[in-house]
């Protein structure tokens, strides 16, 4: 950048610094003509744009320009292909330039915490590293296009009821583990040209006008060099706001905020400076966007479009597919059953709305490739507006399912069942759906069904169904994708970024989601998902990363190059996968640390590392990981850092979180001491841990022993609690406090004794 | 009373009156002979007396007076008999004055959160309810002796891991709902003249010196007149405590801590009313048992262990009896096989270990009811102070099993892994006991086993026995009570006071139990026991409340005397219990309360009464219960006070929590509106629930409907969302704070108007 944007800030008035500070309009950065600083457009994104230039809306209800729709969010994660991630960024970067789009809003970063939350479609995953990965590679695919992306929504979002004033209560370990370590990877590896700060508060404060969240944890501690803006509306004190680190706010406030801004500079309430810095944020993204413009930027639409459909097939899940029965024969005959395969939900509403380029309709896309196209009926099923069965439509379809060889249903949940701006209920379909699923396996065995579906579903009626595609919402050109995975013309590859539970009360938020009143308490912490599945044990319908093939993969030669290390070193992990199947497909190998023994809770086990590759029959490949000490490293809040104990971990590789299939154990010593400070209510346990302070304890009860034998040791106790309690006991003198020694001693320990023991123990 | 305590206070130097806030020694109060002050001695409970002459100690290991060992709180709690729980008090109170005891330390009032925690045997129940009302009939009978209680460990002592150091952060509506409630019945209805505070800091100070807890809750609120005591050894700062309301620490600090009350009465840190008060507790608590001493009192030692050996049988829960294997048939060959028949573990260890007047022993006891003794065989099975099989034992109790035509084991939990001290890592039997069960198995179907355990065990071998009897921790006439309900000669009736879990992980308390450091999270709030088991809809393996009778009990007749009351009525519900078996048997009658809608979390349904009736065969009884305001109501944190929502709430009427066999619903007005203070981020829906504020708020939108419209409402909402999504747009508009009516409306609002409508609000 050639501008000197400082020079800049010094010719603009208060007035002008304060209004760069706001939107012009909806979707409008202001410009300033006079220092030739010009106004730049935002769009709502992510999988596609949402460029509106007649009337304007932050729910998706007004019309905007055409633009290709990809699949959302819930996909494009359970593809775990991050260059896949990355190539839809070129293509949405590429319609941005052709639109002039300065800067996509999204992707979205927030944990899937509960499957209820209404926009859960637009999130990657419930794992943070995944999701953050996932961020990362869609971010440098646009950006590497000069588009800017906004990283959203920032943080703990991860509900829609009441999120313009519920208040999330989330504990600092779960906060920096889960919620914004999914932001953590994205915004260090990518740097998002924008954030985009919640609606809700985190702790008190709201995400907006967050100290902790934006100047602390995102801009000093991250190191993010872009700007913050507000989600549409809001801003809450503008004036707190812009000093907790919030540059922008959007929409236009008409000048009013922008006048609070001047005021507060004027009466001495905000230092200048503050103002300066945020100004000089905003204007060095829309130079940025400025000198990357490409004039004339055109994108080849059918391009686009098949990109959409490469990609989708990426994203979609085979859940089940009982006696192999996809992908489909040749010459069966097909009833396609339900109102989706003719009317497909490809994506989610509100502020993501795309108006599609095109779009592909399953049931045109399966004749199309299936040998007769006069081979495959068509029965609507149900009505996608009630929930009541039609009792026609269930016996036509019925008579359809009797006539054929494989039956394929569509089934999912329509629009209003989920959305931007409210949560679902419940985890079920709508009753029509279930009850023409249950009626079809009356008369037909060979069923599929293809979900249509931003998040997970009930199942009820698994069993009356042999195979089960997850097609999540597969943006314009779903209908191809599932075609082409249903005849086998593509090979599944997808893993579930999510855990599918059997009920809605086994996931883990359930007790207290989504809160009372004003505020959500985030009581399960860092047992989100898998998480929290593994350490429950509560089996769930699907696991996270699950995912089928039509072919098989082998695993072999996991290989680690060091079985000790210091947690300040890394260690490479290696293992080999093979296709042993007669087709070509893709497998993700999913690598999780397991940490054997902690004195803080800890998950079963952590994903810290994926790779897919792509693989012929017979061919193998070996993959290769490389971990660090955050692979090993829980948050401690007392010392505010990442910390490694000491200790045997486990590295694991799997297919899924539930199906590891190689294992091997390797010790981490920590490079850290963690000091506590030693008072009259420090328990012996607690110093017995350091090897500085052992000897002074051990040394100390040793004197006592005489005195502690006859309370705690020696034939006293076994009289009580029988023979082999000599463990226990220690267990129990090991927790008694200082100061209580001068109690299990019977005095031998005065008062003065003690205060000299804690100052010569704070002194080692 | 007939002395004047206040001038007798008047007349103690001020060493004298810090000096009686501490004990004398280990057992006793402090004396003063020249005011006419005994020294009395507080020992040890709560099942029976632990008098200590010799060597003193506060864990059972030293030797005591020979006293009635009763069964513990686990099974008292069982009985669901309050009437018998008050002639067990009778008894012990009978027996303190035969040993000049003061006070019968006990019981133990706290809540059972997780089946691992080692004191569990000494507490009552997981739920507030029943444990508040056992408590309450324990203390009166003690009491009606003359002899006083003391109510422990106030409060939130649910583990015994680093008891001593532990702080337990717990949300005050759970405090109130689950672990105050445990102790507020009993405070109130039966004062007892004592509480203990316990060890462990609640919400970040040490219960015994803990303002909330001692001075606000205990004293304030609930009127507690006695005086509050340390657990030993529990005191941490003397003249915190004093302050907070701790009267008295114990044992004896060898003065240092009267002194340390001394000098902050001279330096004037405290005041002394505040030590004038705590000693007029001390003295009322002292002359009271001083005038109600009965010289020469004595109890008839036969008569209290026939009341054992009855109260044993109530205690006892039938758990499972598949063909009614029990009770046995007459002339049967038995195997008796388990270390347990020889050596019954009868009590826990640590404070509560009574050092019993006589044991009877399981296998005698089986044979003196057998037709022929000599039919009886005994094989020792497994070795109680190893946990590895001894294949020669099992070996041998194959052999008796195969030669007998019914075999009882007793198994269950020797004391090393369960007592005061310490908690249990897991919920497994020792591994041989288990291998034998499965072992016996192979060669005999018809097979009991008897439990003698003081907590929850997983059963991974419960498809083994064919009958199940929990015998729990049965004191000294246990082997008795066996043998009575083996033979039929008494009829179970014992049903479980907790919830059995299938597996550890299953209980609430699992991820956060117990606990990091010196810090432990009550994140289940209060879902504790049946209350998270049916919220989360966890099948226990035996659900709170369940217990099998050798009869049967028929349910009829619910009857209520109001469909529709105010929340300052009463209400009286009636149900008639009928035997319509052919033996005699004592069913317990559970009613528990279902909030149908309310706006905070609540429990799906929680016990509000309960009834043991005595039936012959075909005899039948009509019990009744009154409900209160309580029985409906949940604790509002904000307006610190129990509010019931106005709405319906089932009554439903069980034989277990789980098996809930009437239920009616009625409708509940809550006669308190909860005003909340509007602010700019107070949601439209808040205000909507205020009748008198829903107008003025009614009348804004509909002024606003036009610009709402076109944002949230019409034909853009169906294009966006589909048909029927009219609802869920409501929903979106009615969760929007005040603030953003300026943006939602595109400006319409001011913020000046805005500013007037909050005061309009605020106003009415």
């Amino acid at each position: 950048m050639k501008r000197d944007i400082h020079a800049l800030i010094a010719e603009m008035t208060l007035e002008e610094k304060a209004g760069m500070c706001s939107g012009a309009g909806f979707w409008h950065l202001k410009g300033i003509e006079r220092l030739g600083i010009p106004s730049v457009m935002v769009t709502d994104g992510p999988h596609g744009l949402r460029k509106q230039q007649g009337e304007s809306d932050h729910l998706g209800v007004f019309k905007s320009s055409p633009a290709t729709c990809f699949p959302s969010a819930a996909g494009m994660a359970s593809s775990w292909n991050r260059e896949l991630i990355g190539q839809v960024g070129v293509a949405l970067g590429e319609e941005c330039q052709a639109e002039d789009v300065a800067v996509l809003l999204g992707p979205g970063g927030n944990i899937k915490r509960s499957p209820l939350c209404g926009r859960n479609f637009e999130y990657f995953s419930e794992d943070p590293y995944l999701s953050s990965e996932m961020a990362t590679y869609h971010i440098q695919g646009v950006q590497s296009q000069g588009v800017g992306t906004s990283l959203k929504h920032f943080a703990v979002n991860n509900q829609e009821y009441r999120r313009f004033g519920i208040d999330a209560i989330v504990d600092e370990r779960t906060l920096r583990e889960i919620y914004l370590a999914s932001f953590e990877g994205a915004i260090k590896n990518a740097q998002p040209w924008t954030v985009m700060s919640a609606y809700n508060k985190v702790n008190g404060a709201f995400a907006s006008e967050n100290e902790y969240l934006l100047n602390q944890v995102l801009k000093e501690e991250w190191g993010h060099e872009g700007f913050v803006v507000t989600d549409w509306g809001a801003n809450n004190e503008r004036v707190d706001g812009l000093a907790a680190g919030q540059e922008l706010e959007m929409p236009a406030s008409d000048g009013v905020n922008d006048r609070k801004i001047v005021k507060a500079i004027q009466n001495g309430q905000m230092s200048e400076e503050v103002l300066d810095r945020a100004v000089e944020r905003i204007l060095r993204i829309i130079f940025k966007y400025v000198d990357q413009k490409k004039p004339n930027a055109e994108f080849d639409l059918d391009e686009h479009h098949r990109l959409a459909r490469h990609v989708a097939g990426e994203t979609m899940v085979l859940l089940k597919n009982e006696d192999h029965l996809l992908p489909l024969a040749k010459g069966q005959k097909l009833a396609v059953i339900g109102s989706f395969a003719q009317k497909p939900r490809y994506q989610g509403g509100g502020s993501s709305h795309v108006n599609p380029t095109r779009l592909d309709i399953p049931l045109e896309e399966i004749k199309k490739l299936a040998d007769d196209p006069a081979s495959v009926i068509y029965a609507q099923g149900y009505h996608l507006d009630r929930d009541d069965s039609d009792a026609a439509l269930v016996e036509e379809a019925k008579q359809a399912a009797l006539a054929a060889d494989v039956v394929v249903i569509f089934a999912g949940l329509p629009d209003r069942y989920e959305s931007e701006g409210y949560d679902r209920k419940h985890l079920r379909m709508p009753a029509n759906q279930e009850q023409l699923i249950a009626e079809i396996s009356k008369v037909q065995s060979q069923t599929v069904v293809i979900l249509m579906n931003g998040s997970p579903i009930e199942m009820p009626w698994l069993a009356h169904a042999k195979s089960i595609l997850e097609a999540y919402l597969g943006g314009q050109a779903t209908g191809g994708a599932i075609a082409d995975l249903l005849f086998g013309e593509v090979n599944p590859s997808g893993k579930l970024a999510e855990s599918f539970p059997i009920k809605l009360s086994d996931n883990p938020s359930f007790l207290f989601f989504p809160g009372e009143g004003n505020r959500v308490e985030y009581r399960e912490g860092i047992f989100v998902g898998y998480r929290y599945y593994d350490k429950k044990e509560v089996v769930p319908l699907f696991p996270f990363g699950h995912g089928l093939s039509y072919t098989t993969f082998e695993y072999s030669n996991l290989y680690i190059d060091r079985k000790e290390i210091k947690d300040t070193n890394t260690v490479n992990v290696q293992v080999t996968v093979k296709n042993i199947g007669t087709r070509a497909g893709k497998e993700t190998v999913q690598l999780y640390v397991s940490d054997i023994a902690s004195t803080v809770v800890r998950p079963v086990k952590e994903l810290k590392g994926f790779a897919k590759v792509d693989l012929q029959p017979k061919e193998s490949k070996t993959v290769s990981f490389t971990l660090d000490k955050r692979s090993f490293a829980y948050y401690n809040v007392e010392f505010k850092d990442w910390h490694v104990e000491s200790g045997d971990f486990d590295i694991m590789i799997g297919r899924s979180s539930a199906d590891i299939v190689l294992s091997e154990r390797i010790y981490v010593e920590s490079s850290v001491v963690l000091k506590i400070k030693v008072d009259r209510n420090t328990l012996i346990a607690d110093l017995l841990g350091d090897p500085q302070r052992a000897p002074i304890i051990q040394g100390l009860l040793h004197n006592l022993q005489e005195k502690m034998d006859g309370m705690f040791g020696g034939d006293n106790v076994t009289q009580s609690l029988g023979e082999g309690a000599k463990d226990m006991v220690a267990e129990i003198m090991n927790v008694v406090p200082l100061r209580m020694l001068s109690f299990t001693s019977k005095g031998e320990i005065s008062d003065q004794l003690l205060d000299n023991l804690i100052r010569q123990l704070n002194e080692c």
